[in-house]
């Protein structure tokens, strides 16, 4: 499962998940896409059609392409992007050692192997996929999502039974490329995709489409290195990651994010800020435009496909947090908070904010607005600090749009069950229906350790509610770095809380796969149930932990009730029955008001 | 931490959580009563008091109770049992082959040492809490539970912040005996007792109550033992487990079930049909009244607290499964579908049901109506045969009710976000606000190997519009028996729910541990934050992964961020920095409209 023809390259995880096969649809409008997507086999007694399920691991779970991390992954978006002819390759900045925290050649990161020559706009226009749409123009980019988004709708186009509640929210039935462009025009919906980060697969953050998950990797100063970051980025997007941030904090922090955006198949997220911190040797009050701006088109001539921006950070909202439990959470809000009070001058985040607007357009990159005064605590959820940042956030969130710039707003953190639903109503009314990416919110601060878990119940009820992109959380939050394993763990409980949520607004497609995964439990199909599960891997440890032979695979029964007591076996016996006895007509019966099911009379009653 | 002083005697874990004390509180009506509380030590800097947990453990975690396994744990309640003079001793049903499925010597476990006579209700009167209630009696139970839920309330008496949705429940700001007496002759909550299980420490299940958690353990014909299930038990109850349901069905299960109740320190539930069927060697058809009754004496004289009863599949509901997707899931409720079905006749449970709470009144056996019919996938959930049981589940309650016998009722499964709310309503209008139990519910099927994830998040939601008791499913649902380490994961799993759902409901005192511990994370005292979460050793081994040494316990960063980028620390900075600026005080001007913070300007809009 592992390659690497290059002893410096990292080593990366490869090969198709089980009974799972690549496949690729191409476009109408642009016959040249090839969309992605991934396959599941059922055994033949199924008598079923595999299941076509969304897949963001893009080329290595494809056995026939062959992977060389030292090259990158092939640039898909390179032509469309040329087509376009509204960029222009320049010589770009040079990398510089502060870049790299100034290490030294014994601990430096080797440089990515192959340089590209960045892109950006001719003359500082707009190449954001916003300007496309408000021009009308289907981009490729946009059929390509419509596609990757319709996955198994097709075959219910006109059977659709919509079963949900959405709260106000816009799902087609099917998605056309019009949809995608309408919504991406409209501001409700963007596609991360810096022109500078061809390789990664297109994919849409919008109330209106499936709900979406970002896993969260990166160094700090205290452990781990490049090899482990490409392989973890590689892992979350194998088990569902649909964006990763890179929130690397220590040194060689540019070479390793050149590693991993060359390999990345789905858009790479960053925080600016924490690199700018590096080059002023981690001291807040030194921070400036001037090396923050640096910063920016560095990351943006790499590829950086969103920055989270912590703009709404503003010197009156810092005294609100004073009283707080757990005062500051977010690192950004922290920093930008320590920098507004020393210098007792407004953010210069805030203050440059057309400035900083006019560079993403150029390249592409998407606001992720910063919620530096998120919650820590239950005990600081929903507060006077917490929403006065969201007003700011709404009011840059209209600058971004006129600047052609595409926007979404972070938000939760902590947030009690019962203050959860405000955070999203608020959030719509404020910030214009651009999408809204949340961490978590927690529910309870109360289970270090098990913070997936605290998280994802509130990461799958503001999903529902209309959240577009689900930050994982995983069991490390608060006590350390994450490792393979949590990050594989964080990214399956927050596909868990993703798909619950589309199953609870009505996708019409969502319950395709509950439905063929609840069909194969119910015919004892181990294999299929296996194989349909969100990690078929620790599903088919789990079974065989008890019921190791292969005999098992076949059984009608399993370990927790053995045979005799098997309710799947005795409701299959009785469904058998109930063939022989004519009962469904019977229950048709039952239900027209026929009276041989009525009731009948109870003893001593 | 383990201990036996027989070879033959199960081994369990014992001993103090850490920094975690044992404290007693006695009773002002019946100062003989002594309630166990945990109370947990902070550092000296805190310079706060104790926090003082509920604690479901048992004497196991007071190393002043020397425990052995052979004799049992002292029996608490014996005395208030026997005080109140309406019980008598008789010999009992004697233990028969078929008992322990006619196991040979060989296998046999063997019998628990001692043997108590049973009691039961003199002349077939009603010894139940519910009859006391009625009568106006305050119990020393419900003295005693009285106590357990204020924990922590008292000091907030007067300074109660109340915040929170509780949907029309009716939770009090102090909980006095009385209101326990009420909430129990209303049907609105129970207090499981079997007369029969002196050694358990009194609790209740209600929706105006803490939430509370079941966890399952129970061997099966295909694996585990006598000394695995009682150390179940133990570990179950250690982390928080408020009940626990034997569900044995291999053999050995009397002897079995006789180690776990005597040395049960919550109440114990069973389904005693699993036992009957072993009796008639697992043909459903076979199964008979009088073998179903002969067994709930049995129980009954053993002390089982509640019986997990299908009554309400009848007959002409088997009909309505046949177009499930996943048919009938409940164990009991398919042996009984076949039951009928085979027969063609109404079930026994549900004719001879009048006679059935004659037999539990006797021994205060609280009815547990079971959902027979419960969904098990997402397409099955809500529908006609899941409503038509509850349906009568409601009409069976009232009946319980008129004999007074203490009822509660099972529900969900599998059932979607947006469709869990119209359970709750739908129970609370059909059966007559008796407490509602439900497993799960699972919001999604496509995850095996982490439904306890699944289902976490379905239980915070239904457990904060109103579930009393949250049955926990562990990693290991639908795959195979849960071990020792998926039981511990189920039950803080569902420790997390249920504390989310009590501070959605705005328990007034829920917020009191989430407060200690959000202070502790905020002041890095690190040994009190994993001292005050729900798995201190989970918490301590992830933190020590990266940062092992004592010293970094006391650091004031920890391995996500590292020192320059902890905004835990910078935000403490902040504050510092604001108490010298006098900040408050500015925040009080910015607030009340002083113009000092007012929003600046910013260059170039």
């Amino acid at each position: 499962m592992h390659t690497s023809n290059n002893p410096t390259a990292p080593v990366v995880t490869q090969g198709p998940l089980p009974a799972s096969a690549k496949i690729y649809k191409s476009g109408k409008i642009h016959p040249d896409i090839s969309v992605p997507m991934r396959e599941i086999s059922l055994h033949p007694t199924a008598g079923e059609p595999p299941v076509v399920v969304y897949d963001a691991s893009g080329p290595y779970s494809d056995p026939k392409i062959a992977i060389a991390i030292e090259r990158g992954l092939p640039r898909l978006r390179a032509r469309w992007i040329e087509a376009r002819g509204d960029v222009e390759a320049y010589a770009g900045r040079d990398v510089r050692p502060e870049d790299n925290g100034s290490v030294g050649a014994k601990h430096l990161t080797p440089e990515f192997p192959v340089r590209h020559r960045p892109l950006k706009g001719k003359n500082g226009k707009s190449v954001t996929q916003l300007s496309y749409a408000r021009a009308g123009i289907v981009t490729p980019e946009m059929e390509f999502v419509a596609i990757r988004e319709n996955l198994g709708r097709e075959r219910l186009r006109n059977a659709v039974e919509r079963d949900g509640e959405d709260f106000g929210a816009d799902i087609p039935d099917f998605v056309t490329p019009e949809f995608v462009r309408d919504e991406v025009a409209k501001g409700r919906a963007i596609i991360p995709a810096n022109i500078n980060h061809p390789e990664a697969e297109p994919m849409i953050i919008g109330r209106n489409f499936l709900v979406k998950i970002n896993a969260n990797i990166g160094n700090s100063a205290v452990t781990s290195s490049m090899a482990e970051e490409v392989e973890k980025m590689v892992w979350a997007t194998r088990w569902g990651a649909d964006t990763v941030m890179d929130l690397s904090t220590g040194r060689n922090i540019h070479n390793i994010r050149e590693w991993i955006i060359r390999n990345a198949p789905v858009p790479i997220g960053t925080v600016p800020l924490y690199q700018a911190l590096e080059k002023v040797d981690g001291v807040a009050e030194d921070l400036s435009w001037e090396v923050y701006r640096d910063t920016l088109i560095e990351q943006a001539e790499q590829g950086v496909d969103y920055f989270t921006i912590h703009a709404g950070v503003r010197l009156h909202y810092v005294p609100l947090t004073v009283g707080r439990v757990t005062g500051i959470v977010s690192r950004g809000g922290s920093i930008m908070a320590k920098w507004c009070l020393h210098h007792h001058r407004e953010s210069f985040l805030y203050e440059h904010f057309e400035e900083i607007c006019d560079i993403m357009r150029a390249y592409d990159v998407s606001f992720s607005l910063g919620d530096g005064l998120r919650p820590g605590s239950i005990a600081d959820a929903n507060d006077r600090a917490q929403f006065a940042e969201l007003e700011t956030l709404g009011e840059l969130t209209k600058i971004a749009w006129t600047k052609d710039c595409q926007v979404m707003i972070e938000g939760p953190g902590h947030v009690p069950m019962h203050k959860i639903k405000a955070n999203m109503d608020k959030q719509l009314a404020i910030c214009g229906e651009a999408p809204f990416y949340t961490l978590g919110p927690l529910t309870t601060d109360i289970a270090p350790g098990y913070d997936h878990i605290t998280s994802g119940i509130g990461a799958a009820m503001i999903g529902w509610f209309g959240t577009a992109m689900l930050c994982y959380v995983t069991p490390k939050e608060h006590l350390g770095l994450p490792d393979r394993d949590d990050v594989k763990t964080g990214v399956i409980t927050y596909k868990i809380a993703a798909h619950a949520a589309d199953l609870a607004k009505g996708h019409p497609a969502a319950k395709i796969r509950d439905d063929a995964l609840s069909r194969s439990r119910f015919e004892f199909r181990w294999e299929d149930q296996f194989n349909l599960s969100l990690d078929p891997e620790t599903a088919r440890a789990f079974h065989d932990q008890t019921l190791p032979k292969e005999a098992h695979k076949v059984a009608h029964f399993c370990s927790m009730c053995g045979p005799k007591f098997c309710s799947m076996r005795i409701s299959q016996e009785i469904q058998t029955e109930a063939q022989k006895l004519g009962m469904a007509a019977m229950a048709e019966k039952y239900r027209s008001g026929g009276d041989l099911y009525m009731p009948v009379g109870r003893e001593g009653q």
